[in-house]
């Protein structure tokens, strides 16, 4: 017998609670009855967006909700500034390219966090930027951008400022309408602990002005559309149906614990990770660490995907390892969405074991003892 | 206590086993477990197809795989023929229309099927025409197409043949490959008995040599990604694992069922349900009968909205109403998917009772009656 355990950055593990609410029988979508859930969830997302603008739907998956944000802003040859520090930086930069936006990228490097000042004076030297593409937690290397420092330089600009929050949002705080982000966009697989397949977007009021003037194409990823839609709490296209009824009960949960406690739950799991790294002897990849996961360096001459495999194999645990340039040199230990210290706990002790397996000798119990803590203050 | 009965074309009522089976707890969409469900499901999906092409799959509704057919074969400035027989004809113009792909209309008359000759000579008159766009069902007429002569013309002509068969899968014949269907487009809360959130399209030779011009703008839709992943067993973005977990359960359905099977299954609902209508006195719209769906005409002077509702109120049941210039004369009864003879019979029984009680005159008994003739054949 082997519980599975989640502790990768997305999908994440799904309450029971959510999984049966999914498991309910299908209504059709233009009824009383779920306008009144559809009601529930737009309110509720907007609890958890902390925002008062609308927050739209798409039945698609994050990627999805990123491209609706570039071909609803923009037109062809427009200019936008993005912030790449890894994989999901990279992917504004080609959903910008594949439409004919025309990019300046501030290359940051990876593990470390865009420094503000640098955007703005890019801002302030190209005039012509109407967005701003950054991402609250850039998963691939575990780093958290600071979105309110952020949002302070881009707000006295014209451009919008457009963050991918998909797997930092309910992790890290993101005021989203305290720190003038135009447009924060999240997917249902993370902290939201629904499966995949529902992303989200808010749209504030300068983002909802800039909209009027984009001409890129679109039809099913189309704000006006699905703004149209909000306005009579319908969605323009067949909702997902049982995806909406898990997230009905995934925002109660989320309410139920308060939005902040839910971030200081992420702050203390990822807290105690690190220090478990710490005890390890594993560097942090990340200068700037996220609530959302802990990337560890594995030290030269153990392959971070063997440890990978065998965390999955022996103890039934995923956690991710690292992407390109960070193939095989780092894991990425996600402490995200429905997870407490004991999955934290599970999990750095089969870290342990695995590393004292494969070459990296270790004290059992270090990185537990070091959890416990931080799980102690 | 009522018991909900689903009979309107979408979404369509879920096996309790499908239900069960997404309420699974989610694994990482990138393992080799899930690569084995994956494998299944992509066989699987050829089967439902009748095809030996890849068929792709993607995490939105059926619009989403619609405007993929369009952004992945065309150019702008390109032409296209569309069928525009209802409302998703109509769909196509419209995704053609936002891509700047230039269209021209083949209008039938609400209720008819077009007539596949018309398509040739257009093809014939019009050279430059590279894709052809129309539905095996069109839902909002539940009128079907004759495809295979369509395939049969189309073939002939360097145009791809699009066929939106979101609502026709499974329920009308469709066979892609001997009737030459370069992209056949469908999905998941139809006939394949899933919520929805899946769409899926089959891509032919011929449509897959089309899409290397095509430089209409795309990421998420991109078939390019899509099948680079699909040569990997894996999909470009997170998949929605809990939707695949149904999927592989409603395949399985469909196969132990047959194929055939399923589809004779559809035509025998429909036959009987179009029985029962006559038995009611009241006209059928279509004039070429989908298996899906069978749109009732109601008497002058009966909304047919009112009906609907009360359907709905004192029964339980859904059924559709009409769309556009149908609204208030027509209701939709649908018997897709994981729908029996029981389920249509209770269907009918309603109707002719809210039709005694709305002022439209009936036998009891008499709607029911002509159907059960119809299955006892």
């Amino acid at each position: 017998m082997k519980k599975i355990l989640l502790m990768a950055p997305g999908p994440t593990s799904i309450p029971s609670q959510v999984l049966l609410a999914m498991a309910k029988p299908v209504i059709h979508h233009r009824t009383e009855e779920f306008k009144g859930i559809l009601k529930e969830i737009n309110e509720g997302l907007q609890y958890v967006f902390q925002t008062k603008n609308p927050v739209l739907m798409f039945s698609a998956s994050g990627t999805g909700a990123m491209e609706a944000a570039v071909v609803n802003t923009l037109s062809r040859g427009d200019h936008a500034l993005v912030v790449k520090g890894g994989k999901f930086g990279e992917r504004w930069d080609e959903l910008c390219k594949a439409y004919g936006v025309n990019t300046l990228t501030l290359d940051v490097e990876w593990g470390r966090a865009v420094d503000p000042s640098e955007i703005e004076s890019a801002l302030k030297k190209n005039a012509d930027i109407k967005a701003v593409f950054t991402t609250l937690c850039e998963t691939s290397t575990c780093v958290r951008n600071d979105i309110e420092k952020i949002g302070r330089i881009v707000a006295n600009h014209k451009a919008v400022l457009v963050v991918d929050a998909i797997s930092g949002l309910c992790a890290d705080d993101l005021r989203t309408d305290d720190w003038s982000v135009d447009i924060a966009v999240s997917g249902s697989q993370k902290g939201i602990m629904l499966p995949p397949g529902l992303s989200f977007a808010s749209i504030g009021p300068k983002a909802q002005a800039l909209m009027k003037s984009s001409n890129l194409p679109k039809y099913y990823l189309s704000y006006e559309k699905a703004l149209k839609s909000l306005a009579k709490t319908d969605t323009p296209f067949t909702s997902a149906v049982s995806l909406i009824y898990g997230l009905k009960e995934s925002i109660a949960l989320l309410k139920k614990e308060g939005l902040e406690n839910v971030i200081k739950r992420h702050a203390r799991l990822a807290k105690a990770t690190r220090a478990a790294a710490g005890a390890l002897g594993l560097e942090l990849l990340s200068k700037a660490p996220t609530n959302v996961a802990t990337a560890m360096v594995m030290h030269a001459g153990i392959d971070a995907d063997v440890i990978r495999k065998k965390l999955s194999a022996d103890f039934g645990i995923t956690v991710a390892g690292g992407q390109d340039k960070l193939k095989g040199k780092v894991i990425r230990v996600a402490h995200l969405g429905y997870c407490e210290e004991a999955d934290v706990i599970t999990a750095l002790s089969a870290i342990e074991m695995t590393l004292n397996r494969t070459g990296h000798k270790c004290e059992p119990g270090a990185a537990v003892a070091a959890a416990e803590k931080v799980f102690a203050e």
